[in-house]
């Protein structure tokens, strides 16, 4: 007989327009794949999913990496992936640090026993590539860490320069795309990364909870030349390798039912042609820019840092973050990012990445923040911001 | 324009009768629950929903834990949490070992810089708690830890005794109960377990990925008092404790999708109860002992220890354990698993677990076994393994 007392009800979550730092709304053809029944992770015909699945990630990330895979984990696993596999305790890391990830960085450096250099620039500004070379200098290094997209500022790191001092030095260069990857360029072998990591809940419109990761030949040198065991048994890669190169010997249960829904964000993604979809994510980014500019509310990053894909602006003076932000939950579904760490209450962070990133978000975002400002009081030309965005996009096809 | 070269097909795996150690075939309503848009993770919706999982878990732990709560990554991902929050290095993890399970448990002991002690048994046989007594004299240690249900060997280990001598040297309980949670009795309070961890895949019958973990209030103090970092990032449940606690501060993102399908599968269980889920676990497993029995195929654990939901049963002399399971999936979609480490080759694991704990996939793969065995030239009476079963269940309903 049952015992049906304190049944919880059914699973009714409200829909929302995920305009924030992430999740982006998911295509409802990766919703469908997720409700495949499942083989076993050891099963032949998974074999060709997961060798599906990297192929099309070394797409994305511009690489010919044969460690090219998806961790079992979150965005942050895939930073703990790097680390913990490239280094030792005592080994320098130089770490640079301009916003929450950058941060984060730090923290697993001090606790893998790494000792920590930073190159530090202003939450919102890029790293200037000499304060990388005076930190090298200063500190010889066995990797330098840096993040491509700051999801917490909004900045769009340059790589190109970064790349050379790093190699100069002999350092292994270690880069966070877990909101640039599918968003805009990535380009892994080109770029000279040594060890990069990603997330699925930004521009790839998948669920978060695997974290695409891929290392090339350096980086594979330096795992399998260490002098103690990887610190994660979880997170090692010289077993994980294992498992995802031909052997295909057991070492956790793959989380398979996100591997099948990566593989059909995956298959979106190279069906819409990367260049098309950066085209997108840049032309809607735009037009934001465009309408938010009618509103006068500025960016927090100078013009040539943005990210398409993560709009980082500062809270008009006299209006209160939450407030907005609440008014936009409650009233049109649409989930806005807050500041976090000293942006706290000073930014709003309007993510426009992946399947989110449409003209229609950004038309209806821009009424919904009229309608918002005016509640709190802000003295605005009714509809100037949508028609601003209208106005680029008759100019601009998306 | 689309580059359409290399586009790889629509997702389309067989459907398969998951009868190996996990994973065990996915409910349809925890399917659909899976395909169901995402808020947030920081949605006030969806801390109801955070707050829902976490009631349903305390209650298939048996548990009041505050700290209850499925990690971010698959069952493995909670042994490590388990070990890496309530050890130090330099601290002695005394280990029991009697399967793959707990072999891993002793290779994470290792990399943690923890003193590892082992109290070992043969594969397929429990612990003994003299063995466990005489290691603990010899070596104080800070934490025992024992796998309660070994899938590698099918070995139900009773952990009362245990517990009592754990608790008489002062020492921290940790259990792996991945195998048996939601199969078979988890008593964590009463059996005065200090850490627990579980997977998901088994009998709870949702996807792969994540870790259910409770922590009770000894290991929170031992997690409170160290005198450093958690050596993960990731996995560290005081920084993790305030995202699930209600302070909801951002720590990494959700994996909302699988924290969705878990919902569903744990109001499945409760709906069910957990009393009649353990007894439908009992009676088909005795159904296929009853078939097995007449197949003259041994089981490889002692009546008293064996697991409900994962039976291990060894291959029969002059077969071959490979071409059996391959004529069971390509002809029938039925997954076996193998032996592991020392009985690779020997014995075949047998999971009715969760929603593949059924009637019809008892009769099934008992005909199916049949058939394979006939064609390995085994001599058999056509039909008498069924109609064992069959025999069975006339008079146990199920």
């Amino acid at each position: 007989m049952s015992d049906n007392r304190n049944l919880i009800g059914e699973l009714n979550p409200p829909l929302r327009i995920l305009l924030g730092p992430g999740p982006s709304n998911v295509h409802p053809r990766v919703l469908r794949a997720l409700s495949t029944p499942l083989v076993g992770h050891l099963d032949p015909e998974f074999i060709s999913i997961m060798n599906d699945v990297q192929s099309m990630l070394r797409r994305l990330f511009g690489t010919k990496n044969t460690m090219t895979i998806p961790m079992s984990g979150t965005g942050s696993s895939g930073m703990e992936t790097c680390f913990c596999n490239l280094l030792e305790p005592g080994d320098t890391a130089l770490v640079c640090v301009n916003g929450l990830f950058g941060e984060r960085m730090s923290d697993i450096v001090g606790r893998l026993g790494g000792k920590l250099v930073r190159a530090e620039a202003e939450w919102g500004k890029p790293i200037e590539p000499d304060a990388l070379e005076r930190a090298l200098k200063a500190n010889p290094a066995r990797l330098v860490a840096i993040v491509h997209a700051e999801t917490s500022t909004g900045v769009r790191q340059p790589l190109e320069e970064i790349s050379r001092i790093t190699k100069d030095f002999g350092a292994l260069l270690l880069v966070d795309t877990v909101t640039s990857l599918a968003g805009c360029e990535v380009k892994v072998d080109a770029w000279g990364i040594d060890a990069c990591y990603s997330g699925t809940q930004k521009c790839l419109s998948c669920p978060p909870g695997l974290s695409p990761v891929t290392f090339g030949d350096k980086a594979m040198d330096t795992l399998r030349s260490r002098t103690r065991k990887v610190s994660s048994w979880y997170l090692d890669l010289s077993m994980i390798e294992r498992y995802w190169g031909e052997e295909r010997f057991y070492h956790h249960t793959a989380p398979i039912s996100m591997i099948y829904a990566l593989r059909e964000a995956l298959r979106i993604v190279l069906e819409e042609s990367l260049e098309t979809r950066f085209e997108r994510h840049r032309l809607n980014h735009l037009a934001l820019a465009a309408g938010l500019n009618s509103l006068e509310i500025d960016f927090l990053v100078a013009e040539p840092y943005r990210l398409p894909m993560l709009n980082a602006v500062r809270v008009p003076a006299g209006v209160n973050d939450l407030n907005v932000r609440k008014y936009l939950l409650n009233r049109f579904g649409i989930e806005l990012g807050g500041g976090l760490g000293p942006l706290k209450g000073k930014i709003w962070r309007i993510g426009l990445m992946g399947h989110s990133s449409t003209k229609q978000n950004v038309i209806l975002f821009l009424s919904a923040l009229e309608s918002a400002l005016s509640a709190e009081g802000v003295k605005l030309a009714p509809g100037s911001a949508s028609a601003a965005a209208m106005e680029f996009y008759s100019h601009n096809e998306c």
